[in-house]
């Protein structure tokens, strides 16, 4: 493997204290020609989907070969593994709690391996903070040019979990949710155009949302072509339909957030 | 145009999603030298002119040929245009939304094209992320080398505004507004030296400035040399003058925040 | 001294603002090589200890002869001095307030210079910004290769303070602070292992800590086998100790957050 220089960062370490500095000068000790690009370091706190969501919406951009640090890490300091994948064009070093799991749906080829080659971490490796003492250092000598075969063996039984679905409640009815609430207010739900292709297909189908205290029955194209006064839904840049208002905070506007359920019901032509 | 590495961003895409990581993939993927430098990606979602501040007040530090990415959009998926400027000694690539207007208000030396060349582009291009689909490819293929001539024709009729200024409302009154509250709770005005140069002109003309529930008489040349116990003013490093407490947060003691009016009377000389 | 690359920022100027980004405009524009990495920018505002623990907890991770930034300065505009520092293998540039106390409390060889050299400043030079004016084009050029002693003659008299310790109320009693809460919500108190050692010498000692609404029984050696249903304290990766939560936030449920008062009592062995 040849030198690399970019190492993404995806972690719920925040930016208040000084735990992503710290990575990033482990990284920078060992390999001072890295450049590290933060995909985001505000995941919300122990959440595994939620990490899983970001690093699945970015990685697929970045150059061939990039490594991606995935740290989202509530049970560090136990015995969930630390693990190093190859999956399609990219790597990845995180702990195997299934954070990759929907980069893995994405991807045919995979390879992961549990990473057990201690001298690649920075020592004394504490319990609690693997990200500085193990994540970080096994990033950064695979960066530059430890071969993948060095860090550990394959394993094939890795954690792995499904991206939650929309759930079917009758011929014409679903229940969904809101997987995030973004910086816009939009609330991004777990719906794909391939789960109700009704929903999109260009037919005379009209439905019903409802959301918190919203209900919503216009489909637009994109934020500005959407009306003014009232909420819609479309499918956002991340593939996934996304409630939203024109300039304005669909969650607010709805009161509604992360977790909240979402109600679809197909209402037949919109000349009913 | 020879190579340039320099990409600042000022967005309104936030540091909690995946959005600004990933159009730093899309960047570093056409042009892996580019180095990026957030000039800040908290700008008010969707407000033009917190976008137009920020990159007015931060732009003329870089060096020469730096490409300013600005990206606030309300109007993404509509009929606004995608524009390249050029702008005294730096780039910009914006939304045709005014965006760029406190840049074009500084600077003589103004040329601006309209974006067309979708080869430029990232496809598909989507209707809702034109930061991801159009902007950074453009920036990253500009910052290659790319001739500015090859995007689009130059245009003349690109959208612009004007700062809001402070107005008169007699003879010694002016009504001022506050575009915005820093970290500190400092509240930036959109008064400046040269709006009311009897403030600032060291005679004995002395003043009464009212914002939320406070009202402020004192003048300081820095925030540690204002008084510990009230609230002041002083020209601040943004050019315009803000109200301030030493070691407080002016917008709490005051109660007042983005947008809250600011009324200015001069009261006449100091001994009265 | 040779070329450097790396400069890391740790400032109270948020991320929501400029102020960064100017900051980095000035240092590319001196240093085009130069390579930034921020350790946080989110200091509390005004808070010199804040910044003190958070340059303290990261600087050491970098390469030798990094250089860092460290601007956390409510006396700006007054009398404190710009200070150079080197202490053990790195070099520091910050207000001489005492931000560096905890840098200075972990090396042996310090060298402390006064900045004096103003044609190394950016000009003309506020009473507002002396990140953007002062500290960041220091920075910039002793990166370059501008050698210390050109900035300013030694000194010795600089502000230094101790970092707060726990505080003996009795034989096996102590009365301890929280010094921050981070993003898990961990609240990362004053006491490490060398001021109770009875704590961690696995002896049968037992302990109550109080923090807020809560009563700590409980020490764990990793977030993730501490109990589930309770709060417990461990030694954090900053080497303090911390009251947390099992994947949840110690400061919500203790109803505690930064200056929040902790008292520790020895108990006795773990059999009464």
């Amino acid at each position: 493997m040849p030198l690399q220089r970019l190492i993404t960062f995806t972690t719920d370490f925040g930016v208040t204290e000084h735990y992503v500095g710290a990575m990033k000068g482990v990284i920078q000790n060992i390999h001072p020609a890295a450049m590290i690009v933060d995909i985001t370091n505000s995941v919300q706190s122990f959440d595994i989907l939620d990490g899983a969501l970001a690093i699945s919406q970015a990685y697929h951009y970045f150059p061939k070969d990039t490594i991606h640090l995935v740290v989202v890490d509530p049970g560090v300091g136990g015995a969930r593994r630390p693990i190093l994948a190859r999956a399609g064009r990219y790597q990845f070093v995180a702990p195997d709690n299934g954070v990759l799991s929907l980069v893995f749906e994405r991807e045919e080829r995979l390879k992961v391996r549990h990473i057990t080659s201690e001298q690649y971490f920075h020592h004394p490796v504490s319990n609690t903070f693997h990200g500085r003492d193990v994540f970080a250092p096994v990033a950064a000598y695979l960066a530059k040019g430890v071969d993948a075969a060095k860090f550990g063996e394959e394993i094939s039984d890795y954690v792995r979990f499904l991206g939650p679905k929309p759930k079917p409640e009758g011929p014409n009815r679903w229940k969904a949710v809101v997987l995030k609430t973004d910086k816009f207010g939009n609330l991004i739900t777990n719906i794909t155009p391939g789960d109700i292709p009704q929903l999109f297909d260009g037919s005379s189908a009209s439905f019903k949302m409802t959301v918190g205290k919203s209900e919503i029955t216009k489909l637009s194209s994109s934020y500005s072509q959407g009306p003014s006064d009232e909420l819609f839904v479309l499918v956002g840049s991340t593939g996934y339909l996304e409630i939203s208002a024109n300039q304005g905070s669909a969650s607010r506007l709805a009161g509604a957030d992360k977790g909240s359920e979402v109600n679809v019901t197909l209402t037949g032509s919109t000349s009913s």
